[in-house]
């Protein structure tokens, strides 16, 4: 069944979302939460999440049954740094243990009932695999602690290429997921030099450093930033960010072009989304932040965007973990709009 | 495929769950859990509640495949205190709309794959359904503001319908649901008496009581709570609880014995798990509390357990419908352990 986009929609393009919702149709679907056999609001942001569903999809029966995850993988130069606690191997090691189905990410799609699917965004290593989709860009970006980690010509095809796979099949909502040794390295450049936050309060553990290690790569992460001034949100992109951050910066808008519900994962997704967002901010009705990671920087990146995670379980993994954690929240609170019975419909009465 | 629990369990009781497990099994478990596919500890709770859930079960291959839902329904002679915005009338009015799947915890119910049934456990009004299991006590508890709630035999006989309700089944975890017209004002009393914090701290909106509202519920907790001294827990459930708390409690305390993961939903269900665990402290270990309820009284509650809910998003319904969205996670942090590679079997190379 197609959802039922015409009736409630409008031709504009106020949201950069074509075509726009009917302007009465907010308060229409606020009148239809607020009318569900439940106390108004007593299902707290399960109800705006389901208000902004409707809103994005354009009709009063919104619906969330089919999602799809896309884990994209890419390698960065600045590994060599030993701005990471895990070896460059791993990028491509843990490519195989996706396509294997054992990794985090399939084990949570699994349960979550989510189709997975893994994009080589630039990894150092070559990979064969049927199921591999391959849009390498190139073996690994360029070490950004000594110039940029890709050309803008790189960072256009990359960001082409994560549209083409945003737009593609036929899922209501879409979670985005990561792989790359040292893109939390990455991310940080991406996230300083749009936010403008220190690097300092930005740069994390990513997967496990020690004090030292954390020291070394906030080091190598001021060096690094201070090699550049100020920079468009595409530049940063280029300057610092890494493959699969630029594909996944794609992906995103094009899902959120078409309507498409945007699970945002934790501290590289966010850096992909804020690249999105400071481009394109009405995109925002699109997205919803899935969980507050316990990477340093994405609480300055979550608190710049306004965004309200809605899990907190401390988890700093990536591959679309915290996403795929978050979307049976997303389902159920599409199914409370669409499937709800009213106090009218029950003959239930309403409050005194 | 029953879970393996015999290798694993040694005959002792310490936990008051029988058989305990394996003196080392929580250390084997740490080391599974740790050599998974992702830096150790990237998981945050998902980790700890995987390691609970095995601990539980006595196996390093946990199960969470079966969820159910059961849904106590009662009212309260509170009620005629106007101590809620709804009439008591939608205590029955609900039960009938859980029968015919309209109401909030049916669609989240649906979603998340959990089975669903509900418990007449002691509702004002002649209900005749054939899907519903009617344990029916009284038709309502006595009005607590001016004498018990309940005799102790009928909070007995609550309790034990309860324990047969929650040790039946096949389920791997239970979530536990209520209906009640004024039981937030039963659980606030009975929170009180056993916490010890002040009525004023633990009374809260409910349904949605306006300023004039709150400030009446909690004059007339007061005065009902001034009637009696200290009290057993099991006298502070029959002289201020509800039919659906007790059976509840019942329930909830019969299901960790039985060893299920018990996942503990709002403030109401709180109040029912705190007289669990202030007679049989040890249970802790086969309960996960589901959500931080916006109801004022359950963050007090949730701070006398030193329990952390796994998610907060602002609801205030009740009907299980918190601990219907904590389900997936428990359902993932299962198959994490169960289903994941480990380093070696991913041939993934280690931390640096």
């Amino acid at each position: 069944m197609a959802p039922e986009l015409a009736p409630e929609m409008v031709p504009n393009s106020t949201l950069e979302l074509a075509p726009d919702p009917a302007p009465d149709l907010a308060a229409r679907i606020r009148h239809a939460i607020d009318t569900k056999t439940k106390p108004p609001g007593s299902l707290g942001r399960i109800e705006d999440l389901a208000a902004q569903i409707a809103l994005l999809q354009g009709t009063l029966t919104p619906r969330m049954e089919r999602a799809q995850l896309t884990i994209f993988a890419g390698d960065h130069g600045i590994a060599a740094e030993g701005v990471s606690a895990f070896p460059q191997a791993v990028t491509a090691q843990m490519v195989l243990n996706f396509l294997g189905g054992g990794a985090a990410a399939n084990v949570f799609a699994r349960t979550a009932g989510v189709a997975l699917r893994v994009v080589d965004a630039g990894v150092a290593a070559e990979l064969a695999h049927p199921e591999l989709i391959v849009r390498k860009i190139a073996p690994g970006t360029a070490n950004s602690a000594h110039g940029p980690a890709m050309t803008a010509a790189q960072c256009e095809r990359a960001r082409a290429a994560g549209a083409a796979l945003g737009a593609d099949g036929h899922a209501d909502a879409v979670c985005f997921g990561e792989m790359g040794i040292a893109n939390t390295a990455a991310a940080t450049l991406v996230a300083h030099k749009i936010t403008g936050r220190p690097v300092a309060e930005l740069t994390g553990r990513g997967t496990g450093l020690d004090d030292g290690g954390l020291r070394r790569k906030t080091e190598v992460l001021q060096r690094a930033a201070g090699r550049t001034g100020a920079l468009t949100p595409a530049d940063a992109l280029a300057e610092y960010g890494g493959f699969e951050i630029a594909m996944m910066a794609g992906a995103m808008a094009a899902a959120a072009r078409a309507r498409r519900l945007v699970i945002v994962d934790g501290f590289i997704a966010s850096a992909a989304a804020l690249v999105v967002l400071t481009e394109a901010p009405k995109l925002r009705g699109a997205m919803v932040f899935a969980h507050a990671s316990a990477e340093a920087g994405h609480r300055a990146v979550l608190a710049h965007l306004r965004a309200e995670p809605l899990l907190s379980l401390g988890m700093r993994l990536g591959e679309g973990t915290g996403a795929l954690l978050a979307w049976p929240l997303v389902r159920a609170a599409a199914a409370m709009l669409t499937d709800m019975a009213s106090f009218d419909d029950a003959g239930v009465s309403r409050g005194l």
